[in-house]
């Protein structure tokens, strides 16, 4: 039996990992064109940031680990081609052009950054996007012996970046074409993580929003200066690109497989596509919201582990089922944790929910133990059902622990009034006597008052 | 309306504030034979440890709040008795002795410390224990004179408090009669905190398990030396005794009111007790387990938050249960986080259940954080019905995360076949790409074949 995959970062190589172990006797291959396999993407702000010196600290597994379990890497080599009626793909690179049976294909090629059309992105050295180990790498390099940098974007890479260049004693601009930072919250929400990062003193990075980049311009192969459409110029020693990412799809259209609205790949909960014996998992395929089965694109290193490991079984023969994501995501920026799970409550309205909403500010411990930092939590909930919708959480590394238990909650898809008395743990180095989520409920019981 | 409220330290003080804010025009007094009202006990041992200052900070209203309220608070004010016909209580005290009259009456009595009977227990000064205000300030007066000191009891308190005499120096022998401290944890849950404990360089503190003190022996009013049943003697300046508590039910149960196996007051999801127009809440009343129904002690401040809400609001008359606990709690002792929610095996075991459980150790965050700290988690599931049954996790503070994420789980009475892909929050300084909850739902979901 041929089991090729393509791409091999998380969804491939945890895909790989799996099917080896399911069906030892099977021939596995990864066909990627990056020059390394199975390695953790998400880490590279930090390596960026310096909070290891080693970039290999980010590899899971090594070539020659995939070699000794049995399964061929290819790296540098890209597949051009998927022909459904062979059961082939056409690979070219390293290896030279080839074509490949397979049995079962499993597509993980994950996604690359948004490049924006701006007038002169493609003549500069000095502009970089983060997605591989040699972005990573390149980015820490020029950071080193830069002073200035403007950063394009402000989502969750954009502020990862903003801390690692803080960190090391840089002046950084970030440019935001949304009127507000951090747009995946909800307003309040994003307004809030902005309050917070401002008010860090003699702070050395400036948020500019409502702004779009229009040029760039430098005298030789790097950019100097970045101009945006209201004027404004930014003298700089490096850009960064990070106004999202697009799904790499394009492989699996081109051989007819259905693409969701997303531009993502389609699956089913057995992460099959719609061609015969082809899988997608990772971050080119499109995921099922737990809450109303809508398909939303969630890509994160976290749920290409677990698709990865459904596609394998599944193309192994063994019936498993990923129900889906809840679009649960965590970022630090500094002394920030942003936290969120579930819809916002502008994503509730979109989705046809009446949300209602609680907002509450408290401390993460009970206040008089010195370490007692603050969080905002925003739970929102549905007036017609009062049923849990989703939670956001601003501020120390507390908020995280309640998006957590509330991304629980919405598993069990339960009501505000199931969920109003929950027994969490409670200490004062660890919680408030009462919870912020248990005030956040008990808010939400006098708006949903039929329902509690 | 006279609403009549004995206690007022966590349960009491909330009904009181509760009750007056739906029933403005009713007459709502507290009596306690307590110096204060209104305070977090669970702070003592870290006003001990020298966290904030002022024990003042322990308060959360004053009787001049209350006051403010409307409220009338009787300090030092001990009700006798009940006397459910005439609904009236005898309270005796600071204002005398006297009847009043009630038309709903709140029991928020509390819990007192367990007296083991040691010979020489009465006789000496400077043996304390740790449960109101002035036992805390005695024991931080005595502790910042002393160099050594006994602990008799190794739960909660029994470690929050070594915890405490450590960072101010002391020199610590804690003694407990169970083979093992921290009996509430599954064996291999407790046999970790202590070799984490015992792991610290240069520790200042002993466990002695196994052992029981028989005699307290000192030439003045003070014990100078702790002998146990197995001839240890150990010199010290002062004991804690630490060996758990009583419900403060006999009033009740004088009274004639039902009182439960544990020795507390029986109440329903009401918290009504057996006798009319009376409510109990708080320490002195048994909680109803959210897992299996059964009766449990759930001692906890927050817990008795919940209850006294609930009691005020039933006793306004507005209809509201409180479904129960799932024993949910938390500790920290110096570099130590245990936290646990549900059932443990043994307890799983002695309900008729048949637990499988799945332990996992790893890292908090991703490794190559130089943040990270290691947990160790375990989980209990039902192997009859795959549901989850509760779960326990030692280690850096990230322990407690899982725990309260598990808690929402068991409050969604989950299987692991519904709870094995929950999309939790992944970001390199929060969590490892894969969740030990995840890993441990996947253990258990291999010995739980047919519900996988």
């Amino acid at each position: 039996m041929d089991i090729v995959i393509i791409g091999g970062v998380a969804a491939g190589a945890k895909a790989a990992a799996k099917i080896k172990r399911l069906l030892p006797d099977a021939k596995v291959s990864i066909y990627t064109d990056d020059t390394h396999v199975s390695y953790s993407s998400c880490g590279l702000p930090y390596y960026i940031e310096g909070n290891f010196s080693d970039y290999r600290a980010l590899l899971v597994r090594s070539v020659e680990e995939f070699n000794a379990a049995g399964i061929d890497v290819f790296l540098e080599t890209r597949v051009e081609k998927i022909l459904i009626p062979q059961q082939q793909v056409l690979a070219v690179g390293k290896v030279g052009t080839r074509l490949v049976n397979y049995d079962k294909l499993i597509i993980a090629t994950g996604a690359r950054p948004f490049i924006p059309n701006i007038k002169g992105i493609n003549d500069f050295k000095n502009i970089f996007t983060l997605r591989k180990i040699e972005d990573g790498i390149k980015i820490r390099q020029k950071m080193l012996k830069s002073k200035h940098v403007v950063i394009i974007g402000s989502g969750f890479i954009g502020l990862e970046l903003l801390e690692a260049f803080v960190k090391n004693g840089l002046d950084v601009v970030v440019i935001e074409k949304n009127n507000r930072i951090m747009s995946a919250f909800d307003e309040d929400m994003s307004d809030l993580i902005r309050k917070r990062l401002e008010a860090i003193p003699e702070r050395k990075f400036r948020f500019y929003t409502g702004e779009t980049v229009s040029e760039f311009i430098g005298t030789s192969y790097e950019v100097e200066t970045v101009k945006t459409t209201s004027g404004k110029e930014f003298k700089t020693d490096l850009v960064i690109l990070s106004a999202g990412i697009v799904p790499n799809s394009e492989i699996a259209q081109d051989a007819g497989i259905k693409i969701g609205n997303s531009k993502a790949i389609k699956v089913n909960k057995l992460m099959q596509t719609s061609a015969p014996n082809i899988y997608a998992c990772g971050d080119c395929c499109e995921e099922h919201h737990l809450i109303n089965g809508h398909s939303v694109l969630g890509p994160l290193g976290s749920t290409a582990n677990k698709e990865g490991r459904c596609a394998a079984m599944n193309a192994a023969g063994i019936y498993t089922v990923f129900e889906g994501v809840l679009g649960s995501a965590v970022s630090r920026c500094l002394n920030t944790t942003m936290s969120m799970t579930g819809f916002t409550e502008k994503e509730a309205k979109s989705f046809g929910y009446t949300p209602v909403t609680a907002v509450v500010s408290k401390t993460d411990m009970v206040s008089y133990m010195p370490e007692a930092g603050e969080i905002t939590l925003k739970v929102v909930a549905d007036k017609v059902t009062g049923l849990l919708l989703g939670g956001q959480a601003i501020g120390s590394i507390g908020a995280d622990k309640r998006i957590n238990s509330l991304a629980s909650a919405l598993v069990g898809h339960l009501t505000v009034n199931e969920y109003k008395n929950s027994d969490f743990t409670y200490s004062p180095p660890y919680s408030p006597t009462i919870d912020p989520i248990l005030d956040a409920m008990n808010i939400l019981c006098s708006k949903l008052a039929r329902h509690c």
